[in-house]
């Protein structure tokens, strides 16, 4: 079996390249950040896929246009006034190789001075500045300020860590801002000129769009790293992009839309009105000009595609402009499952996976990768192991790697692992070819502020975003044999819960996942209710529909049955409880973190497991009308766990947990494709497992290798 | 040495009563609830003291006038719609035989049915009431309702508790309410009675005045303890009481004021003003009628003492109409340090202290006491262990036991531990007459929303509010050679913090300790930070300064250098840090529990100890200005950690460790009595200590045993 995949070629390796392209059945061939691809190379007959970061690469257009060059919004950490004038330097705290103070007049404008202990802006006329300090000459005595400042961005993000950590020694590319106009008509020359230059290219693989993903440096090697926030906007902002959406809203973004008293506008968080306008905003001009763009690509006889990383912001591949660009594949980078459902779920006609380790020699957080130290085999097997079970439930069209080839010399085993997991994948593709798995009756849907518009990802990678249980949660269901929905808490009031027959809500108090003040609407709290008593189980994990305001702090409590002080209940008495054991129901090594000021509010619910160092529950059912309130302090993900979150919809649905298609090891999982009768069992554990599936017949029992993989005709 | 001793005496153990009288020195002879003295006894040529509920054993009375017993307000828990009409039984979940609904006419003008899931009150017209049901005949369906209400308590709440514990077969006695006319001439006709019928009486030990702290019991076994605060007023409630407020203050208030979403009012939680106003307009009447009632016992030629404790509500021995009580003394049950710093700092002439255990066959929460399985002796040197620190730092004049004395006879180890107790009390009372101890140059504020009105104690006993920080600070205090005083928010504005060194404030976010709303105010905030950078320590704990709204979540945040993360910064990065060493600053064994998103905020602050697991700082100094901004994650009260905060207040202020009058051991604690040149030392451990005290010339070296205690003059 050959196909599928995408090779990272690399010029000066013509040889390796054409033999790992034979060896791991390649039938594309890619350019990295930092390499390039030979003639040799490219007459071998692979496809070639072309990465091109079109906002970057242009540092003598942008020395000629240095207001064409990307800005974002920065403010200075709070500093206090003590005895007289208060001298405010902008640029202290930040990375200076990647900020550069915007102080002309249309920027100045949108500067705001903040006295932060009173929450007061200044007049302009109470601050002056000049030489990137701001001064206040008669500042409040201990008082803390602020400057809120447009700054450019003078080196482009992806170029700045990849430089940093391969201590590169070249030329910083500046990122470029398409909104503005002169950049835009130099863009799609550039872009036509590329074109017509690289006839070999079939793929143009655009990496991403116009903006990064937000990535602010600290200037102290102690504090590098100021903010990252996968899905935030703050690096598409311009005089002109603040003009425009005035001209176009009817109303002017501030500063402080952006700062947000320090905060920024995190992924994690609800969005105000104010950002959801701004992104349906960017969205729809990031969606107009790529759309030109690769029209352009498509004139030429090639095809576009598009990397949902990097410079993705604005491209929202579920939003309702994504169809306006025209691509032909999105190309998502992947260490989780999740990651593969949120690509598979992209309208478009190729989904591919870039699979992890990146061919460098450092990885995650400066780890050793391909070099000493580094164990690239182990890393790459541990990723697959989370995609694999998620590529049983949805079709992916390609893989592939990315980077240096040339560094997998030294490691072997990585060749034959690379190999191996091809070859898998094809194996896993053709499961697919006449129709999906089978489902068990278990519709889920996720509820959280982002909805459809951002499912399956919080913002980023996992390792990124491990704090939050509900990236747990999604891991978890990106290999369950369930359907999967998200939806926000606007579409659970208008009919998104029919049919539905778990609702998850999962996160901290006042996140975007557990919702804030969504809450607040009490046709939300009734919907749900209504729901759940008709039936649906409401899954809470965590602080569930926790606000403020109301009776006690979830507002789901009434289904829910269990509760969490905030403070005000520490003088009231608790229900004492005993734990009761369903049979079958808790897995074997199962086991969710505790909470704490966890309490019951009627006595009625069912404490399933409990925290052993504090006693209170972790796990509890609550019976609700023909529904249940089910509640999980916490959720990390791992087989064990995932079995347990599946056994516990199907249990509190009233379900029953005799289905088919089931192993009885959650370190084995499988899928039953009906269609073309086949059954596909894994085994995501590093031992030898035997393991029984239930079927629709009588149940087989299945030997499997170390995270072997079989599948059998039945 | 004999006296300052106050021995419950028991009719019918007479032997018993005047042997130990004599073997611990006993003064005075007491009886308590359930026992009785006789006249062998009386006789015997001690002081009497004779316990007085005045509000209850009136049953006949109370039978008669049974508009005159004691209400409160209660609210049902939130119940669901479904379809058609809603009933709601008021007294569900609510224990039978302590409350019965008043559903006269004029308390049901105060009655509320709340939609709870849109927080709307429902009109009167909404709803009826038949038969302790209220039915809301239309409701929205999937909304929860609830409904506040006027409830009489038909059984005083501590003779319901020792009824319960004790298993006793008597009738429940019933609580009546001073504040109606005909209750307040009844009372004060039977005091007068009873004074003249109890002419061996020399002093009237009231426990206490009116109205119980409140505790509120529930019906289910599992739930039998619904609600208690040890400083709240929900037991003063009455129509009366209510229709007097109102014309007092010019507004009324409404059940919602009580019952709070079901928080009620704890004292944990920042006051409104409305509970201010309510608990001043308590206390005046507490103190205009108890100050007729101990004027009447004046008269007689006795002496009044008030317990502080029980019935306490509105006695505010703090308060500015305490001393119009005209109280001659005031008793106090302690288990800890802090509890005696409490009662001897109240404005009367004699302060005595009730030890624990009380001689009752069970204790606290249930466990044995003086019956098998019980161990008195431990437990009433642990307790005389916490609180003879605090006796070195401020002279209490008796001490005491209360309970049935007999049950002391199966427990000779228990007898001596008390002759011991007693020796060791007097002699430190000794030490006092003099003069004071010495104390370092070191003024302490505790900053809280109470303030001087309620120091020292947040609510109740040490076992009852463990899980505040700030509770173990207080008690950490208490036998530190300090100055303490204990201010609001308001005093802190107001120049309470001149000539202060430390500002304490520990608690949770939104609490009373920490201040929640507090912090909006700039000018609290100004003057701290200003007072911070002219020189003073700003010793934050757990969450201090917590109120969201600034930037960040500590409001002192640029004087802590530390802040913590509610969640909207959790894609901002870190400053790494090393932990630094002071020599001699951390004392061994100390140790402080961990906290979740703790953030540096400018990189200065000096990480002196981390969390294990975590990595984040749990211990940091913050240099602002000459001042100096201290944090602590946590504080847990024990011998070396007690040190450590001596040790950061010292030198955070700049004073240096090397004071005078400290031992070298955290278990073992100093005094020097100036005046008197006697130096006092205590092992606060269960081992045999060999100690150095640094004294203002040559150090001395000084041996105890276990729990011993020294004293020496120079």
């Amino acid at each position: 079996m050959s196909g599928g995949f995408t090779l990272p070629g690399e010029a000066g390796h013509e040889a390796l390249t054409l033999e790992l392209a034979e060896k791991w059945g390649a039938d594309v061939i890619r350019d990295s950040d930092g390499t390039q691809l030979s003639d040799d190379i490219l007459q071998a007959g692979y496809g070639v896929y072309s990465t091109i970061c079109i906002i970057r690469e242009h540092n003598e257009f942008a020395r000629q246009h240095p207001e064409c060059l990307q800005q974002t919004f920065l403010s200075t950490e709070p500093q206090t006034a003590v005895d007289g004038a208060l001298t405010i330097d902008l640029l202290a705290g930040f990375f200076r190789e990647q900020f550069r103070v915007n102080d002309g007049e249309a920027s100045r404008s949108y500067w705001q001075v903040w006295d932060r202990t009173v929450g007061a802006l200044l007049s302009p006329a109470a601050w002056r500045y000049a030489d990137g300090v701001v001064t206040i000459p008669a500042p409040v005595p201990f008082h803390s300020y602020t400057v809120s400042f447009l700054a450019y961005r003078v080196w482009e993000e992806i170029n700045m860590y990849n430089h940093v950590t391969n201590h590169w020694d070249k030329e910083h590319l500046m990122p470029i801002d398409p909104r503005l106009p002169a950049a835009q008509a130099y863009l799609y020359g550039w872009l036509e000129n590329w074109c017509r230059e690289h006839p070999a290219t079939t793929v143009v693989r655009f990496t991403s769009m116009f903006y990064n993903f937000v990535w602010m440096w600290g200037g102290d090697e102690r504090h590098r790293n100021l903010f990252t926030d996968w899905g935030s906007y703050d690096f598409t902002v311009s005089e002109k992009a603040l003009a425009d959406f005035e001209r176009e809203y009817g109303y002017a973004l501030t500063a402080e839309d952006f700062i947000n008293r320090g905060d920024l506008q995190v992924t994690h968080m609800p969005p105000t009105d104010r950002k959801r306008d701004y992104m349906a905003f960017t969205q729809k001009f990031v969606a107009e000009f790529g759309g030109r763009l690769v029209e352009l690509v498509h004139r030429y006889g090639k095809k576009a595609y598009v990397f949902y990383d990097d410079s993705w912001v604005g491209v929202e591949p579920y939003g309702p402009h994504f169809p306006e660009f025209g691509f032909d594949g999105i190309i998502k980078c992947v260490f989780s499952g999740y990651e593969a459902r949120l690509c598979a779920g992209v309208p478009a006609e190729t989904h591919e996976l870039r699979l992890h380790p990146y061919l460098f020699p450092v990885g995650l957080g400066g780890a050793p990768t391909f070099m000493e130290g580094g164990d690239p085999t182990r890393d790459a097997r541990e990723y697959w192991i989370s995609v694999r079970r998620a590529l049983l439930r949805a079709k992916i069209d390609r893989i592939g790697l990315g980077g240096y080839l040339h560094l997998v010399e030294g490691f072997p085993d990585f060749v034959d692992c690379i190999t191996e997991i091809a070859d898998e994948f094809r194996a896993i593709r053709t499961l697919h070819q006449s129709g999906g798995p089978a489902v068990l009756p278990l519709k889920v849907a996720v509820l959280h502020c982002w909805g459809g518009l951002r499912p399956w990802t919080l913002s980023g990678h996992f390792h990124e975003t491990y704090m939050h249980d509900l990236i747990h949660i999604d891991e978890a269901l990106s290999g369950l044999p369930v359907e999967v929905k998200f939806i926000s808490f606007d579409d659970a009031k208008n009919g998104a819960l029919e049919g539905v027959d778990v609702a998850v809500n999962a996160g901290r108090a006042g996140s975007a996942w557990s919702g804030g003040d969504a809450w607040s609407d009490p046709a939300l709290v009734t919907a749900l209710t209504r729901w759940a008593y008709q039936g649906g189980v409401f899954l809470g994990v965590g602080e569930p529909s926790a606000l403020a305001g109301s009776w006690g702090c979830f507002r789901m409590r009434e289904v829910l049955g269990i509760d969490r002080d905030t403070g005000a209940r520490v003088c009231h008495g608790r229900w004492s409880f005993d734990v009761e054991t369903v049979p079958g129901l808790l897995p074997e090594g199962c086991g969710v973190r505790g909470l704490e000021d966890l309490y019951l509010t009627d006595g009625a619910a069912k404490v399933l497991a409990v925290d052993e160092r504090t006693g209170l529950p972790t796990v509890t059912a609550h019976p609700f009308g023909k529904g249940c309130g089910v509640y999980l302090s916490s959720f990390q993900v791992g087989p064990a766990n995932t079995r347990m979150l599946l056994d516990l919809m199907l249990w509190a649905g009233g379900k029953g947990l005799d289905q088919p298609w089931l192993t009885d090891d959650p370190a084995a999982e499988c899928a039953w494709f009906p269609a073309a009768r086949q059954l596909v069992v894994i085994n995501n554990s590093g031992e030898a497992r035997t393991v029984r599936v239930a079927t629709d017949t009588a149940p087989v029992t299945v030997s499997l290798p170390p995270y072997g993989i079989h599948i059998e005709t039945r």
